[in-house]
C-alpha cells in the first residue's frame, strides 16, 4: 500500500530513513507491495514544508545537508509547527524524530498522543516515551486502530523487539539479559586490549561513540532507559526508571579485567531484568563477568547483543549494531513494512 | 482464527506440537486469537484416525506413547491413507512431519504437492522437500493461495527464516555463516576440554545427539543441506546439493585444537555462502578456526547460530538451540502463527 509520511524532527535518523527509501524506492515496490511520499516535514531548526502531493526528498536532503532552511525549498506550504503538521496534514504516518529528553520524554510524548488521537500511525526512534509511557501510549493506538512502532529504541535497527514479539511468538519470555550500551561495551573492548579506562573513553568521544559528557553511557543510565523498555514490552511488566539497580563501570580497572582473563571470562555492562516467582521483576545495570562460552562474552566493540529465557527454546540471542545513523533510520523502515504486512494482510 | 489440522506422521515432532497446542490452548486464543482442531492423523506405522469434530488429542497422545495403533481411538473413521487424509478430509492446514529422506524428498514431496493442488496449508519440518524443490513448491503454494511454512528445517525452532525474511526485510542479505549441525558442535566443544574425537562422538551418541552411523553429522552432509535451503529461501539463489563445497569434521585432531587455541580461535563447523561479484553463490561447509572475538566462536554444546550479512545493518546473528523434539514441535507452531497473522490481516 501506499504510505503518506510527515517527519517530526529532521535530524540524522529522518534523514538517514529518507536516504534508505530513495535508493529502496524500486525494491520495496517490487518486493512488499510498500510505496511512500513524504508529504511533510517540521524541525525546530531547519522549519518546515508541506505539499500534499509529496516533497522531492532529494532536494530537502541537498537543502538539509547544506545547512540551510527548509524556507529554501521553492514550493509548497511554509511555517507550520510540529502539532498542525502531525494534525492538519494529509499525512497517515507520523516519523516521530525529534530531539527529546529521555527524562521526560517530550516533545514526542505530545506528538505522539496528537497523531494517535486522529487515528494517525507513530513510527519513532525516541526511547523518552516508550520508557515513560509505553502500554499507556500502545492502548492508546489500539483504541484509536492506529499503529505506534518503536524497534529502533533497544539495539537500532537490529530486530530485537520484532524478535521477541512476532518471531518469537508462542514463547513465555521471563527474563532476558543483554550488551545494551555500544559505548561501554567498546571501552571495555579497548581495556581488553590493555588501554586505560581513561584513554578508551578518550578514543570513544573521538569516534563520536561517547558525548562530552558520558555519564549518560558510563554509568549505566542510557542501558537502563532500555532495561525499563524491555520489561514492559517483551516482558509485559509494568517497572519505571527507579526500579532498576544500576552500576556503571566506572570503577572496573585494568586488574579486575586481567583477572577476570585469567578466569576465562569477561567484563560486559549487562542490562537484565528475571520474573521472580512471586510475580515481580528483579531489572538491573551492572557489570558481570561473562564467561567465554557464552555468547555475549564473544560480542566485542560498540556491537549490541541480547538473550532472550524462552519457556520452548531456552535461551535466543539476537547481536547486532546498537547505533548509527544508517542502522537506526533502518529501525523506521522495519517499523513501516509491519505496519504495512499487517493492514495489507 | 480457529485451524482444522490433519498430521502426516505422528513421531516426535508431531506430538511434540500436540503437547504445545494442548498446554498452551487458553494462552493461544487469548494472545493471538489462535484456535485450533486436530481433526486427522495418518501414520504410516500408528495407523489413522479421522473425525471431522476433532480428536480428543489427549487420548490420542496416551495412545501414542504406550505404543499401540490409533485404531484403539473408541471413535472415529480409520483406515485413510495419507493422500486420502490430506484430501478428503475437512483439514484446512497439514503438517507434514513424516520420516522423510533428506535426499529423495519424498514422501514428504508427495504429501506437500497433494495439499497444496487442493489449496491446502502445509507446514513442515521436513528438510528433503526444502532442499529439493523449495522455491517450486513456495510458487505451487502461491499459484493456489496456499501457504507452504517450514521454519523448523534450520535452527529447529530458533526463528532463523523468519527473522531473515521478515524480521530483517527490507535488507539485501548477501550472504550467512553458521553453526548449522549441533552433534559436530557438541564434538568439538568435548575436543576443546580435551577429550579425543572418537570418545566425543561416542558421547554424543550416547545422548542421543549422534545417531550409530554419524556419516550425516560428521561429515558435514546435514549441514550441507541447510546450506542449499538458506541459499534458496534467504539469499534467493538457486542452488543444488552439488553447488556446495564440503568437508567434515574427521580430520580434525586435539592437536589442531591446541593450535588454534594458542592463536585466540576455535574450531567450528561452518555453512556459509556468499554472493560473488559475477551474481554467483560461492557456498560451502568446512571447518574454520574462528577467532573468539567473532559471536560464533561463543557457541558451544549442541547450540546452534547463524550470521546473516546484510546491507543496512552489517552482521547480524541469531543463536539458539537446532535440535530437539519440543524445540522441533514449536517451530511449527510459529508457522502456524504466521498464517494465522497472515490471514487475520
Amino acid at each position: 500500500m501506499h504510505f503518506k509520511l510527515a517527519f517530526i524532527g529532521f535530524g540524522t535518523v529522518g534523514q538517514g530513513l529518507t536516504e534508505i527509501l530513495l535508493e529502496k524506492k524500486d525494491m520495496l515496490e517490487k518486493k512488499y507491495n510498500f510505496s511512500w511520499s513524504i508529504v511533510a516535514i517540521s524541525d525546530i531548526i531547519k522549519g518546515s514544508v508541506y505539499d500534499e502531493s509529496g516533497l522531492d526528498m532529494k532536494k530537502i536532503l541537498d537543502i538539509a545537508k547544506s545547512g540551510k532552511k527548509l524556507d529554501d525549498y521553492p514550493s509548497g506550504i511554509k511555517g507550520m509547527d510540529s502539532i498542525s503538521t502531525i494534525k492538519d496534514t494529509n499525512a497517515d504516518t507520523i516519523v516521530e524524530v525529534t530531539y527529546t529528553d529521555v527524562k521526560t520524554g517530550e516533545p514526542a510524548i505530545t506528538h505522539i498522543k496528537a497523531a494517535l488521537n486522529v487515528g494517525k500511525n507513530v513510527i519513532s526512534t525516541n526511547k523518552g516515551p516508550v520508557v515513560k509511557q509505553a502500554l499507556e501510549l500502545l492502548k492508546l493506538a489500539e483504541s484509536k486502530n492506529a499503529k505506534y512502532n518503536f524497534e529502533g529504541v533497544v539495539l537500532a535497527g537490529t530486530p530485537a523487539l520484532n524478535l521477541a514479539n512476532y518471531t518469537l511468538a508462542g514463547n513465555n519470555i521471563s527474563g532476558f539479559k543483554g550488551i545494551l550500551n555500544g559505548t561501554t561495551n567498546y571501552i571495555l573492548t579497548r581495556m581488553e586490549e590493555g588501554m586505560s579506562y581513561e584513554d578508551a573513553l578518550k578514543k570513544a568521544q573521538e569516534l563520536g561513540y561517547a558525548e562530552a559528557d558520558p555519564t549518560g553511557d558510563v554509568e549505566g543510565l542510557d542501558a537502563l532507559g532500555k532495561v525499563v523498555i524491555l520489561t514492559n514490552v517483551v516482558i509485559g511488566k509494568k517497572i519505571t526508571w527507579t526500579d532498576v539497580e544500576r552500576k556503571g563501570i566506572t570503577e572496573i580497572t585494568i586488574d579486575d579485567i586481567n583477572k577476570a582473563k585469567s578466569e576465562g571470562k569477561r567484563w560486559k555492562l549487562i542490562g537484565s531484568a528475571k520474573v521472580q516467582s512471586d510475580g515481580s521483576v528483579k531489572a538491573k545495570v551492572w557489570p558481570e563477568k561473562i564467561p567465554l562460552d557464552d555468547p555475549l562474552a564473544g560480542v566485542g566493540e560498540a556491537t549490541n547483543a541480547l538473550t532472550f529465557f524462552t519457556d520452548e527454546l531456552g535461551p535466543v540471542t539476537i547481536i547486532g549494531p546498537g547505533a548509527g545513523r544508517r542502522e537506526t533510520g533502518f529501525s523506521l523502515l522495519i517499523d513501516l513494512l509491519n505496519i504495512n504486512r499487517k493492514l495489507s494482510g
